[in-house]
């Protein structure tokens, strides 16, 4: 048995995999495959409207937001989101947390000014700055509310003068959140939501229209929401996919119950670097992210070694990312806490072996 | 047993249906779903690898040509394609054969200057303008090789003095073509390719980077193509099944075999439509698409009646587009000759009950 600590695309729901598996024999017994069926077939329609309203629902999206589906990831969205919020020669602001606040900050930049009111690049991201003033006349206030790499995130969110606008990609859905407190939350699919090749986008109408500039339609928020996430052919199988692992979300409870399991694992596994003389975290505790543990070994020459071994016990993806170095295990939400238990097993195992 | 006659996303091969769905639950016998698995991990860039060089391949693509697989669809290549080729202040050149045509004009009219050199409005679509010049100064020359929703498509390619750009989203793979003749070509998956969510782009090489304008990372052909079409996360699903699809299309002998297979599938309707006295053709005999079969009755009465007696007869999807009524059954390369047979026969039929 394999335990899926990869950081995304990532581990979803057994269950999950098998409807999604049975849908590209067999959709909704049609007789067709999910992968043939027009997208403006009154099935698929309903698949897109209930994974919206499954959004809706288990976020409580207030009145006055829009949920749309799109393609391109997060990185597409550095660019849409200054496109459609950052009027020529108006500013952002961005708080630099890591690869992706960095790589947001210079898409941004192609739009009008960029101010980066913090950065913790001074200590390799180990950290969430917390000191730091937004100017006055900023359009909107980014950030990376969970950083996949550094293994940092935000457990309450900044209190600015701005619009807020937050890249959710890897903890979205993992929590519950007040969604009135933004104006955009853009998240990636491939992590909480469903499988990579879908976008999801929670935007404040009132807030679009501003810049007066001409936005091709594809990148055009207000367009995507008038046709309903159906501007053009949607990306059906992550829609849909997306739809059944909301629906799974649902079942467990909601955020607020998968939110404690979540923490529950977390805990699990930050105990054990604390206690195991082996491990340690490499970053502030005060920001662990509950998402992407990251941590490494007192003795560097041991890390190849634990790899082995714990990929021995099944435990997969949990090698670092190269900016960081030492471990990363991503505990998404369909991650079950057993499979915690084992690498916390593999952790107090090899440090008996290498005490 | 149902006949997808359906414009896309369209039928694919059952196989690949097979294949995919087994892959959604153990990908490679690696003991992991094609959607839990890092697009980084040797096992999908492998996928990843196959499906372009399979392209490669199945179409003879030649040295100073890249091939990328992107996400968006065809209509945020109507922006790219301008966004990347055409410079302020410069013109570009654009043939209008429909409603797909006219979009990409729209999206391009944000770069630059555009010329339509030739449109078939003035019939509803029904034919491709053969007499038009293109400026000697333009920097392209766009246009949309398959009409879907009006069922025309072009023979043989235009001959101009400007580099050929051409949105072959519907009958890319469905007969040879030469490469060497366009400087880009770029096509939506979800037609011969595979399901939607990703967009195949074919570029050489040489017309890149020259429009001194800064773009969007996302959206520039050149990071794409240095990130080999993973400058962010790819659809993998997607492409996975596309390549899955490539697979099978050479399996059966490649391009050159199946476009034997489509003139045939194309003939026998064509003949059936052109003989029998309910129905008849809407678009102009020597453009008459060989994927995209558009055809009305003499009576329009009848049209409905039709619809449901083809419809159990297991024929699906053959209403036409709103905006040229009556049908159109599409015979992409996956529909098996076997399908327009009944099609034939249920026309032939109706014809006797109907006499």
């Amino acid at each position: 048995m394999k335990h899926n600590f990869g950081a995304g695309p990532c581990i979803l729901p057994q269950e999950v995999f098998k409807q999604a598996s049975q849908g590209v024999l067999n959709f909704n017994d049609t007789g067709l495959s999910i992968l043939e069926i027009s997208h403006r077939a009154p099935e698929f329609v309903a698949v897109m409207d209930e994974a919206i309203s499954l959004v809706k629902e288990l976020l409580n999206v207030p009145e006055g937001y829009s949920v749309i589906f799109l393609q391109g990831g997060a990185s597409l969205q550095f660019t849409m989101v200054a496109m459609n919020l950052l009027a020529e020669g108006k500013k952002a602001s961005y708080l630099d947390t890591g690869v992706w606040s960095k790589k947001a900050v210079a898409e941004a930049k192609l739009f009008g000014e960029v101010e980066v009111v913090a950065s913790s690049k001074d200590k390799n991201y180990s950290y969430i700055p917390k000191e730091y003033q937004v100017a006055a006349d900023s359009e909107y206030f980014h950030f990376t509310s969970n950083n996949t790499i550094f293994g940092t995130e935000f457990h309450s969110f900044p209190k600015v003068n701005a619009p807020l606008v937050c890249d959710m990609s890897s903890d979205i859905f993992s929590k519950e959140i007040n969604v009135a407190d933004f104006d955009l939350i853009y998240a990636g699919a491939q992590k909480n939501i469903g499988p990579a090749g879908a976008t999801l986008v929670i935007v404040k109408d009132s807030i679009l229209g501003k810049t007066g500039r001409a936005i091709p339609s594809m990148l055009d928020y207000q367009k995507q929401i008038e046709a309903e996430s159906m501007y053009n052919t949607p990306p059906v199988f992550s829609v849909f996919v997306s739809m059944l692992n909301l629906r799974w979300l649902k079942s467990k409870g909601g955020v607020a119950e998968i939110g404690k399991e979540n923490i529950a694992k977390a805990k699990a596994l930050y105990t054990e670097i604390d206690r195991n003389p082996l491990f340690k975290g490499s970053t502030a505790v005060e920001d662990r992210s509950n998402m992407s543990v990251c941590f490494v070994m007192e003795n560097p020459e041991l890390e190849k070694p634990f790899l082995k071994y714990a990929e021995e016990k099944g435990c997969i993806g949990i090698k670092g990312h190269r900016s960081s170095g030492g471990f990363r295990a991503s505990l998404y939400n369909a991650l079950p806490i057993t499979s915690v238990h084992v690498l916390v097993e593999a952790m107090q195992e090899f440090a008996e072996k290498n005490a």
